[in-house]
């Protein structure tokens, strides 16, 4: 079996490539990168060449290409298991599940609204209020989950695959000036202090 | 452990509710169907009842709220292995669930070009090249699946969860008149003939 690949985006543009990347790294699993600059007249054949949907993330392995974040993340979690990607309990783990199939297929406003980005910081804007009322959607997500795992820190005790899902979307609110609510500062500083997290943002800071 | 219940839409509207009602049923797991009528002034107010997603389906399992497809065709093909709604291959799995990602977060031109229905049939339209893209790349999935599965009706040997998640599509291209190739007939018919969907179109229609 060889090495596995992970094709993403720029550092500092690809959200759904930082979600695979993180979770890769998280669970230490052996990974070379493909990247392929985004914007630039060949990046759509680029991808191609890799992945039929035309878009990053891809895994790769051997003659096997997973063109999707979520089923990345999947993959990962079921072949490694050991990193406990997803919470033993299968309560929390269903509502995991919940939290990040509504993240992968939702948050439209947000995400259109509030582009990922970590090349420069933006002054908080006047957020629309269907913008707002998904970001209140995500803090309540947020709340059950720590309710649930009775977690101080990660949404469900330990850094999984929920936490990547949602790593774009707190480093949107932060660079956008939004404000973290009080009771969910312990989860925003230890995502952000969780070193693949850090290492991201290094490498993101270097392509600029 | 009390019987689990699942909130669905209308039967001839709520695609999203079709997908995880054909899992459950399928999978032959007991459970009791709470139906919510759509586009009714009290709709949002009935679903919030359930989930404060805002959406349907939702599937109640004890004190267990799972609000999104996807995450509930996860539960189910966990919780009852003995329905094989994920193909025993590792490699094919991974596709699968790609496949099932994929759907689940985009092929937005199809969906707001086709709308999902089975109250009435509808003249072939003039496909924008986007959804006439979609459409493609539709068959260039369902063709990679059965190639790997050497399947010559379900995508991956039996009825699964990457069935459930595009039989609506399938539904989809037959109300609107737009032809199914013919390699990929066998699969077509396998799904339209699925027990499962025949219920759930026999009580589509009886809503009419």
């Amino acid at each position: 079996m060889s090495v596995m690949k992970l094709v993403i985006g720029d550092y500092k543009k690809s959200s759904w490539s930082l979600r695979a990347w993180l979770v890769l790294v998280t669970a230490d699993v052996p990974f070379e990168v493909i990247q392929i600059k985004l914007g630039e007249p060949q990046t759509g054949e680029r991808i191609l060449a890799y992945s039929a949907s035309g878009k990053v993330p891809v895994l790769l392995q051997d003659d096997l290409s997973i063109n999707d974040s979520l089923a990345i993340c999947e993959y990962v979690a079921e072949h490694w298991p050991q990193a406990q990607l997803w919470p033993a309990d299968a309560g929390l783990k269903a509502l995991a599940r919940s939290a990040c199939a509504e993240m992968h297929a939702g948050f439209t406003q947000l995400r259109t609204q509030l582009p990922f980005g970590v090349d420069r910081g933006e002054p908080a804007q006047v957020l629309s209020p269907a913008t707002e009322a998904e970001i209140q959607r995500v803090f309540a997500i947020w709340r059950q989950l720590l309710a649930r795992s009775q977690s101080e820190a990660f949404l469900c005790g330990t850094f999984g695959v929920v936490d990547a899902m949602f790593a774009p979307v707190l480093l949107r609110l932060m660079r956008y000036g939004i404000a973290i609510p009080g009771d969910l500062k312990p989860y925003a500083d230890a995502v952000l202090l969780h070193p693949p997290v850090l290492l991201w943002l290094k490498l993101a800071m270097q392509e600029i």
